[in-house]
């Protein structure tokens, strides 16, 4: 080595641009004490995946080994298996979407298909619109781009229409190019609203009017809880003006990792290559593992089985915050999904109380991870698809005990305490999904 | 959508600049029809998973998802499963590295490794230097990072040190800054050739001297025919200055998608922080599923007999071209690996024969496309890893009179054949591993 750059990393004046602001958060560490057992982790989002059958799976994979192990094993298609392609139009029908499986690209995880897409679109410097709060993930994509993110508010249907309307007359006016329009319509993570019909179509007849792209995050979309329907998928209404992302991490299970894009034909024609030369292509086995599943299992049913268990874990959630959430205290209903997005009262910090939380065998989100501009320092995201219904409730329980105490020393020390929410922006948090 | 761009694809105006050069490759079509079985294909680089074990694979596959489904089936580490790494660890003793679990970033695939590499090191415009001719996937690669790549001159001990020298010090008279040399030094894709002992070091000497980092890929590394020792990795003797590139897709199966890079302590934490943002996580399942493998099965033994198989391949094809090659052609030895490097006789064009070729039920893939800058028009790859000996053998047979027929014109044409030698640049062929 030459006696270039630092002592601790001799290449550290070799980087892309790109690459000086990847750092680990601060909050990595903790975490990595949050997921000790006897910690109640409402912070990250992994299904139950233990309400699969397993037996069945297990079976299945052999089969798939014995019959089909040379092609299981082999390279494939960039685009994806053309199997599966036609099997996921089938699962988008759900949504309302009459799509083609020429249209479709998998990857492996739809993180990867965002990836992929924000590669073929996203110049340094131009403009991504983003709801207030957004999916940790994704702002991390913006950012490996070097894209500008701009939130635009949400209420409790989601992206409000107004705002998305100024906020793009106001970059315009600035000069500045808005390439996407990322949203995510259905139990948003984290806010866990979910846009009504109406709401999705003055978004995409906005969207429409500016000539902007809608990319259209759906991983939740299936996990609705009232027993109707899921919501229409934006993509539904229009074929040739939106990106939409799918995923099995959350019908089927995460550690597949099969998602996918549904794109207009010149912009998957740009995925594939994009996706080719990123990965060559995605696995077979996973690939075959998940279009096995579809045919063999009774995939509608299990789906039902994943909805009963967050049902009944957001009840446990809500009821718990009812129970023991101070004064001042507010909180998203989701309708579905896996996220309540939580308001502290004032003067908390979510990020400043989580070591105590922690302390206390609790973990949360906080806020500040979901934005790029040091929003959401007195908000937090809670996850209740993993913990059982018992330790749902007492991690609220627990949480509750840590903001009284929080809030008791405010009382007594009042305008004496720290103000955190003083603080510029945060890093944002790493991808708990 | 507004009017803006043309009719066939409404957003040709807004994808980012790296995506203007993806356009699919000429030769791709040609190629879709070149997989009729009736073609015999010298053209693709997939590995023969047949020679795999297909009962105790399938029966490994079921006996994972029963005794840890939980676990395999859902999100594990962004930086790779922990026992795998391990692993690996031991995979890359063979090829006499001393590496740490720690330092080891497992990717779907090593080409995903390949990716992210080069996200954190290269902004556009930045210099990779690389073997004449190269791997095209890690050209396509180089080429979406928007990166200046200079070929270096090879020979039949690969790479030429004192042409690397002069490049490095060209490029930086020129005032353009050079950050990775990437290299294949164990039985090249295409050329087949190895670097020597003497040779690694010199080039690694040269790589210190110039505070330049290499980018040793190394997928071939255990797939040598003499029986002896595999060639020590140039990583073997320098952990600060080299990243290392892992497969399993040809010691394993290519269809599994499990890859790795081996890098020094920063460059790690980097690549784990780009390749969580690009992909959250490696599957699960794939790791395990490598995993349990390496544990239960005898891997060293399976090794051996891919070694045999690909070592009777390499035979047919030389004794073949021997046989069948017209006068002033000159091929490669490999003493590994997949493939040899044909020239052919003056005048002729490689992809100006190719579809000659495919009618005469014979594919390769010609040699500019292992070039960015047009070279390779008299020279083509021949991968023996896939078509049996007899059908090596028939294809080369085929091949050699097609370059018969062809010579045979250019004789009674002389100077009125058109000349193919002049044409520029062209597409890179599509990633044929």
């Amino acid at each position: 080595m030459t006696s270039k750059g630092s002592r601790l990393d001799p290449w550290v004046d070799s980087y892309a641009t790109r690459a000086r602001g990847m750092t680990a958060s601060e909050i990595r560490a903790l975490f990595s004490v949050a997921s000790r057992p006897e910690v109640v982790s409402l912070a990250g989002g992994m299904p139950f995946v233990q309400a699969l059958p397993m037996d069945a799976i297990a079976e299945m994979s052999a089969r798939l080994i014995r019959e089909r192990g040379p092609q299981a094993l082999q390279y494939g298609s960039g685009q994806g298996d053309p199997t599966l392609r036609e099997q996921i139009v089938e699962v988008m029908r759900e949504v309302g979407i009459d799509g083609h499986p020429d249209e479709v690209v998998v990857t492996p995880g739809s993180q990867m298909a965002l990836d992929v897409v924000v590669r073929i679109f996203c110049d340094p410097g131009d403009v991504v619109l983003v709801e207030a709060p957004s999916y940790v993930g994704a702002l991390g994509v913006f950012r490996a781009y070097e894209c500008d993110v701009i939130h635009v508010a949400m209420d409790n249907e989601g992206l409000v229409p107004n705002a998305l309307e100024e906020t793009i007359a106001a970059v315009r006016a600035s000069g500045r190019k808005i390439k996407l329009i990322y949203t995510i319509p259905s139990f948003h993570n984290p806010a866990g609203v979910t846009q009504g019909p109406q709401r999705r179509s003055e978004i995409l007849a906005i969207a429409q009017r500016s000539g902007i792209l809608i990319l259209e995050d759906d991983p939740y979309g299936l996990l609705g809880f009232d027993g109707g329907p899921p919501p229409r998928a934006i993509r539904a209404d229009e074929a040739d003006g939106v990106v939409y992302l799918g995923s099995f991490s959350k019908t089927i299970a995460s550690g597949i990792r099969v998602g996918w894009a549904l794109a207009p034909h010149g912009v998957r024609e740009k995925l594939v290559l994009a996706s080719e030369s990123a990965i060559l292509c995605p696995s077979n086995l996973t690939q075959f593992t998940v279009s096995e599943y579809l045919s063999t299992q009774p995939w509608r049913q299990q789906i039902k089985v994943f909805q009963e268990v967050y049902r009944e874990r957001r009840d446990a959630l809500l009821d718990a915050l009812a129970t023991y959430m101070p004064e001042g205290t507010t909180w998203t209903v989701p309708a579905g999904g896996f996220y309540s997005w939580l308001t502290l009262p004032p003067g908390l910090d979510s990020k400043a109380m989580l070591p105590r939380a922690i302390a206390a065998l609790v973990a949360y989100v906080p806020g500040t991870g979901f934005y790029v501009d040091g929003q959401g320092q007195r908000e937090l995201r809670l996850s209740y698809c993993y913990p059982d219904p018992e330790r749902i409730r007492e991690g609220v329980r627990r949480l509750g005990t840590v903001m009284e105490s929080e809030l008791q020393l405010m009382q007594t020390f009042g305008a004496d305490m720290p103000q955190h929410d003083s603080q510029g922006p945060q890093t944002p948090a790493p991808d708990l999904g």
